[in-house]
C-alpha cells in the first residue's frame, strides 16, 4: 500500500555524494555540542503542505500530482495518514504537525466533524505506536470556514465565537489523546481588515478570555502541553493583532497569560513584519518566550508569504545560533511550515524539497556550533561591553548609579574614545565559519 | 528685527478666500464638539525642522534660505530663538518642542554645553513669559553626535551612557525650567545595525534602568511632566528597539514603567512599521498610553522617513477620530515633525507647509467630530458586534462561559449566518463624510 | 428570472441623497469639458470578479452568497450571461469585459472548450444586441490551468505554446463576433520564479512572435480591436516580464511591436511595482501608448494585489486628470478589476462597491476638470520651465545648443537662482479643489 | 608620507589564513575559467566612499577617523589622491572610479571648478603613470549642489542645464585625460518630486538632447570611452528617469541612443527597484547592454540605499554567474561603490570592507565557474526547453508557426503533460556548489 514505493529510504552519505534522495548535513546521530542533530532539530512534517496543499494560488488551480487524490472524503483522510507515516519513515522525521481539518474532513455539523477526527485520530494513535513518531503540535483550523471570516477568537459574532471555542476543546482533546509536546494558536482571522468597523479593544478582551479558558480546561483534562502563540503581521487578514513577537508578548503580558505561553516562530512571518529570523528568536529567548520554530524562508522582494523551503545557510545558521544560545528548543522542534513551488508538482519534490530543508538546518547547525566553540561573537561582544564591567559602568548595572552620579562622572570625562563595530570583518569571519562546516 | 517682516499674520479667512497666507479651515476659537479647535490640537512647531534643518539630504547639501543663517555660534542659537516666537504668533501657533542640541550649540565640554544651553533657556524663559507661548516637550538629541554611534542608554560604552545619563538630567532641569508639559526619549541609536555583535538584553536592561533614573530625578525636582516614548522602526539604526506602540507596551510592562510612560506617536514612524497612523493610535488609547502626536506623513512608496508636513485628509480625519474617541490628547499636543521639501526652500514655504499642516488637521478634527455626532461608525459597531449583549455572548463577556458550555451551544448551533462587513459601503460614506465638512 | 430583483435601478440623486442605491457623484449625462460623464469614463464590469470570483482566498473557502450558485457547468455559465446584462442595466454599466474561461468552463478538450465558448457567446451576443451593452475588451486566460504553470507565451514546453495560441485565436475570433474595441494581453505566467531554470532570452522572443502571429491573424479576419498589454510586476509569479508601463514599452520597441499595442494600466499594478497610478498614466501617455484603465486600488502596507474598489479620491483625481491631458481614453474605458473583500459576502456589496468606484471616479473626472479649467497646474508648469522658452534655454530645445556654447553661457552665470517648487502649498490646494466638487 | 603605514600589504594567503589582513579567496593572478581573477574582476576603488564619506547620515554627523582629515580645500584634495594610490597598491586594485567634487574642491565659479580639476588631474596622471593604475570611469556629480535642486539634464531651469552640460564637458575632457575607460552618468536628481509640477516628456526629451551633445563632444575629442547609464528607481529624488535596466532601455530606444550606452548595473539599486541584482545583469545583457558593475549589497528589510560592502555569497555567485554567462565584463569593472558602516569607523576597517568585498566576488567567480565547468544549470535549461528544437517547437522558433498551425497542433494534443521545474532541488545544488568553493 506504500504510495511512495518508488523513493528509497533518505539515508545520510555525506558531502562528497551526488544521489539526490541522500542527506549530505543531516546526520541524525552525529553529535554536536553534546546532543546529536535529532535531538537538536526535533524535526517535524507540516501535514498541511505536504498532504493536503496542492500548489493552488490566487491565479490558478492546483498542479500537484499525488496518489491519494484518487481518493475523497475519509477515504482521502485515512490514505494521507499512512502516507505521513510512510513520509516520517523514509526521511526519519520524528514529529508531525497538523491542524483539525487537515486531518479529517469537516462535516455538516460540529458533531459530525468531531465524529470524523475521532475515526482519524484513532487511525493516528495506532500508527504512532507502531511507528514511534510523535506530535509536535496540534492546532485548530479557525480561519478557512467561512464562519470565520470576521475572526474566532475575535469574532464579532458570538456563535462563531462559541463555535471556535468548541474546535478549541476538541484540539486540546485530540492533543491529550495523541500526547502531543505543545498546542499552538494562530490567529489567521484574529484581526481586522478595516478599523473602522472594528472594536479592537473589545475583540482582544475576549481573545484573552478564550486563553484563558483553554488553560483552564487543559488543566481540568490533564492535557500538559505547552501553549503557543504563532505571530504573523498580515495576510490573510491586513492586519493581525499577533503581529510579531514584541506585540504578542505585550498582548499575553497585559492579560496575565506570560506565564503559560510561549511563541512559535516562523522565518517568513519575521521578515513580512519587518525583522530578521533570528530578532524574532532573540526577542522571544530573552523574554523567556521562546517555544518552537515554523522553518521556511519568505522572498524579500515578495510582500506576501510564500513559504519557501528553508536553502539560506545564513539563516539557518544564524537562527539556530539563537536556539543554541538559548539553549535550545526544549519541547519545541524545527517543522517545516513551507510548501514545495507550484511548479516543484512531482512526488520526488516533497522529498527533494524535505532534504533541501533538513540539510541546511543541519548545516547551520555545524555552522552555530562552531560558532560557540570558537567563541567568535561570544568574545567580540564580551570585549565590546567590557566597560560594564567595572567602575562607572558596573555601578549602572548595580544600579547604584543616579543621574546626579552619572552626570558627575561625565563632566569629567567629556572626550569619548568608542571603537570600530567591525561589522564588514566580522561578516567576512561568517562566511568563512558557515562555509567550511 | 523681525525674520518674517514680509509675511502677514495668518488668519481665518474660510474655505471661499484665495489667499495663500491665510487659513480656511483651521479658525483657533471655532468649537467643535464642546472645545475650541485649539484646545483640541493643540499645535507645536517643531524647533529642528523649522528653524535647524537646511534641505540636506544622503545625496545633496543644504538648500534652504533663512535669514538666521548669516549668523553662528550662539549669535545663531539666539536669533533662531527670536524667529522662533515671531514665527509662533505669525500663526498662532501655542506649544514649541526641541532637542537640547537645536537651541543651544554643543560646546568642546559637556560643562560648556551646559553652559550654553543656560544662556539660551533664560531667553527663551523671558520670550514665553511675554509672548504666552509654551513647551508642549523637550528632549535631548542622543543621536546626532559621533559619541552615540552605538546607542546612548544602549550604549556598548559605559562612558557614553554617562554622558547621555547627563544629558537627560540636564533635560529635565530645561524641562523644569521652562514649565514643559511632556518630556520625550526617543531612541535614534537605540537599536542595533547588526545582532552580531550586540547584546539585545543587556543594553535593553540598561536603557530601563536610565527610564527609572530619569523618573527618580524628576520626582527629586519636582518637575512633574509626562514622559513620552517615541516609537519607530528603523533608520538611522536598522533595527530599533522601539519598533511601534505595542514593542514599546512591552517594554515598558516587562520593566514596571507602563504607569510612568506615555507614547508620543509619528504618522511616518506608523507606517514604516507596517501600521496606520490610526493603528497605532488605536492600539495605545486601548492601552491607556495615548500621549501626543508627532505630525507628518510619510510616502508609502518610499522606505524611508520623509517627514512631510500632513495633507492626507483621509489620515487627518481618521487620526483626529481615534484621538476624539480616546477623550482627547490631555497634556499631548500635535506637533509638526515635518519638514518642507528640499525643494520648497524659500521662508514662504514653511508659511505655506504649516498652513497646510493646521487646515488639514482642522479639516480632520472637523470630519472626525461630524462621524461623532452622526455616531456613522459608532451605530454600525454597535450592530456589529450586538449578539455579545445577550445570551451566550454575555457569558462570554461575564466570563461565565466555559470552554464545555461553548460546545454544547455550538453543537446544536453549526449552521451560523454573518453579515457583510460592508467595507466599501462605508468608505463610500466616509468620503462624503470629510469632504462636505 | 431576475437575480437582483430586490435591488433597485440605480440612479443619480445628488450629494444630498442618503439612499444607498444611488450615485451622488455619477450622473451618466453630465457635461464635463465638452463631453458626458459616460463618454469620458466609459466604465466597463469585470466579468471574474463580479460572477466567477466567491472570496476565496489562499487561507479561506469562499464566503459569496450568489443566486446563480445554484446552478453548474453551462447552466451556470449561461445564468452568469444574464446576471451580468441585468447587473449592467441596473447600474447603467456601458461595457463589460471577461475572460474566456470566465464566461464558459473549459472542456475536456481543446474542442470542447471552444464549443462551450460559442454556446456562451451567441448568448452574450444576443443580449448586447438587446440591451445595446458593449465588449470594451476580451482576453484569453493563460495562467489558471496547470498546463500554464510555466508561463504560456513564454512556455517551457512547445505543447503548452502551441495551446495558447489556440486560445489567443479563439479569443480574437470570439472579440470579432462581439465587436470588442480592444484585446487584451496579461501575463499572469509570463515571467519566472527563479532565473536558475529560465532562459529568459528566448522566452521573451517566444512572446514576442505570439504577438506578431495575433498581429497577423487580427488582420486576417479583419479584427481591428486596439491590442493591450497589461503591465503587472509580481503575482502570481515571482517576477512578470512585463513589469511595469516602461518595461513594457522596451519590450514593445525591441520587437518592432510599439504601434500595434497599447497599455492597459491597473493603479494596484502600478503601485507594486513601486509606482504611482498617475506615474504610469504619464509613461504610457508620452509614449503614445495609454490604452484602457484597470480601475482598483491596492493597499500601501500590503504586498500583494488586493484588488480594491477605488475610493481613494486622491488617485482618482490625478487618474482622471493624466487622462483627460492625454486627450481622453480613445477606444478604453475605466474597467472595475477590482473585488468585493471577503467580508462583502452579499449581494448587495456588488452594488455598493461599484457604485463606490463610479462615483469615486466621477468625483475624480470633476475635480480634474476643475483642475484644468483653472489651469491650476498648467500654470505652476509653464512658469516653472519658462526659461526654455528663449535665450540658451531655447537654443537646448531647438538643438542649436552644444556643451561647449553652453560652457560658454555657464562661464558668464556660476551663480544660479532657482525658485521654490512649492510641493506643500500646491498639495493645500489640492485638498481644496478636489473637495470642493 | 603614507597614511596607511600601519596596514600591510595585502596578500593572498589562502583559506587556512587567519590574518586579517589577508586574501583568502581573491588571488589576482588564479586562473579561472582561462582569464586570471583580476582580468575577470577589474576591480575599482569608488573614490566618494572611500576618501570622501566621513559616516554622516540623515541623524548623525561623521564618525570617520581619517589621517586627512588635517588638511582642507586643494590640500585635503591632493592627500586624498596620495591615498588612493597608497591604498590602491596595499590592495592591489587596478582601477578607480570618481565624480569631479569628489577629487577637486567647487570653487565660486565654474572656471574655478575647472581650474582646482585641472590641478588635481595633474597630479592623478602622474601617478597613474608611476602606478600602473588605471581609471575605470570618472562622472559629474550633479547631484549634491543646491543648484541642481531640480535636475540636471532634466533640471526646470535653462541655467541649470548649461551649468551641468559644462560639467559634463568637462568630465569628458578630465575622462579623455586620464584614458578612462567609461564615462557614466548616474541621475541623481534627474526624476521628481511630485508630477504635480512636473513636465516628464520635456524632462527627457532635454536629458536625451543632453545625452546627444556628449556623444558629439566625444568624437570631436577623440575620447572613446564607453558610455553607461546607472539606473537607480529612488533616492535622492522620489521617483528616478532610470527606475532600472528596462526602463533605461526603454528611453535609449526611443531617443536612438540605444548602440552608444550600456549600463552600469548596482546591486542595491536593484534590490530597490524590486528586482534581484542578478535579473539587472541577465536584462541587460540579453540587450546587448551589460556594462559594468556597481558592487554593493542592500538590505532587504530597510528601504533606502545602505550600499553595504557586498558579503553575500549567494548574490555575488549569482552575479558573476551571469557576467561569465554574458561574455564577461568588456570594458567594464567591479567597483566597490560601498561604505563601511557609520559604527566602522577606523581606517582598518576600509581594508577590511574591501578584503570583505573582494574575497566575497572572487568566492562569487570560483562558484560561478564551477557551475558553468559543471554544466549545472545549461543542462536544466537545455532539458527544459528541449521540446523547441524539433517538430511544432521548431517551427515556432523558425517563424513557420501561425497561430493557425498551432490550433490545429493543439486540437490533437489537449492532454498535456509538464516537467516539475525542480526549485528546491536546484537550490540545495546551489548550496553544494558555492560552499565547497
Amino acid at each position: 500500500m506504500s504510495v511512495f514505493k518508488n523513493i528509497p529510504t533518505i539515508q545520510f552519505e555525506g558531502k562528497g555524494s551526488d544521489n539526490p534522495f541522500a542527506f549530505k548535513h543531516y546526520n541524525p546521530k552525529e553529535v554536536v555540542l553534546g546532543k546529536t542533530m535529532e535531538e537538536h532539530l526535533r524535526f517535524a512534517v507540516a501535514y498541511w503542505h505536504t498532504y493536503v496543499a496542492n500548489g493552488t494560488d490566487q491565479f490558478g488551480v492546483g498542479t500537484a500530482v499525488r496518489d491519494w487524490d484518487k481518493f475523497s472524503g475519509l477515504d482521502l483522510a485515512k490514505a494521507r495518514v499512512e502516507a505521513n507515516f510512510e513520509f516520517m519513515e523514509k526521511l526519519d522525521i520524528p514529529y508531525f504537525c497538523f491542524h483539525d481539518v487537515d486531518i479529517a474532513p469537516e462535516g455538516a455539523t460540529l458533531a459530525e466533524s468531531n465524529k470524523n477526527l475521532d475515526v482519524i485520530v484513532a487511525q493516528i494513535k495506532d500508527n504512532m505506536k507502531s511507528s514511534g513518531r510523535k506530535l509536535l503540535w496540534n492546532t485548530a483550523n479557525m480561519f478557512s470556514n467561512p464562519r470565520y471570516v470576521f475572526g474566532a477568537g475575535t469574532a464579532v459574532n458570538a456563535d462563531v465565537y462559541a463555535y471556535a471555542a468548541a474546535q478549541v476543546k476538541k484540539g486540546l482533546e485530540v492533543g491529550k489523546e495523541l500526547g502531543g509536546e505543545n498546542y499552538v494558536f494562530w490567529g489567521g482571522r484574529e484581526g481586522y481588515e478595516t478599523l473602522l468597523n472594528t472594536d479592537m479593544a473589545f475583540e482582544l478582551d475576549n481573545l484573552a478570555r478564550l486563553y484563558h479558558m483553554a488553560i483552564d480546561y487543559a488543566n481540568q483534562i490533564g492535557f500538559d502541553a505547552q501553549f503557543l502563540i504563532e505571530p504573523k503581521p498580515k495576510e490573510p487578514t491586513k492586519h493581525q493583532y499577533d503581529f510579531d513577537a514584541a506585540t504578542t508578548i505585550a498582548f499575553l503580558q497585559k492579560y496575565g497569560l506570560q506565564d503559560k505561553f510561549k511563541l512559535n516562530l516562523e522565518a517568513n512571518h519575521a521578515t513580512l513584519a519587518g525583522h530578521t529570523f533570528e530578532h524574532e528568536i532573540r526577542v522571544s529567548a530573552i523574554n523567556g518566550m521562546l517555544g518552537s520554530l515554523d522553518a521556511n524562508q519568505g522572498d524579500y522582494l515578495l510582500g506576501w508569504d510564500t513559504d519557501e523551503f528553508p536553502t539560506d545557510l545564513y539563516s539557518t545558521t544564524l537562527a539556530m545560533y539563537e536556539v543554541l544560545k538559548a539553549g535550545g528548543l526544549g519541547r519545541g522542534g524545527v517543522n517545516f511550515d513551507a510548501k514545495v513551488r507550484r511548479g516543484s508538482f512531482e512526488v520526488d519534490d516533497l522529498f527533494f524539497a524535505h532534504i533541501a530543508g533538513m540539510d541546511s538546518f543541519a548545516w547551520g547547525l555545524k555552522a552555530a556550533a562552531k560558532l560557540i566553540e570558537g567563541r567568535v561573537l561570544d568574545s567580540i561582544i564580551e570585549n565590546r561591553y567590557r566597560s560594564f564591567k567595572e567602575g562607572i559602568g558596573a555601578d549602572v548595572v548595580s544600579g547604584k548609579a543616579t543621574l546626579a552620579s552619572l552626570e558627575a562622572y561625565a563632566l569629567q570625562n567629556s572626550v569619548i574614545k568608542n571603537e570600530s563595530g567591525r561589522q564588514e570583518r566580522i561578516k567576512n569571519i561568517l562566511n568563512d565559519v558557515i562555509f567550511s562546516v
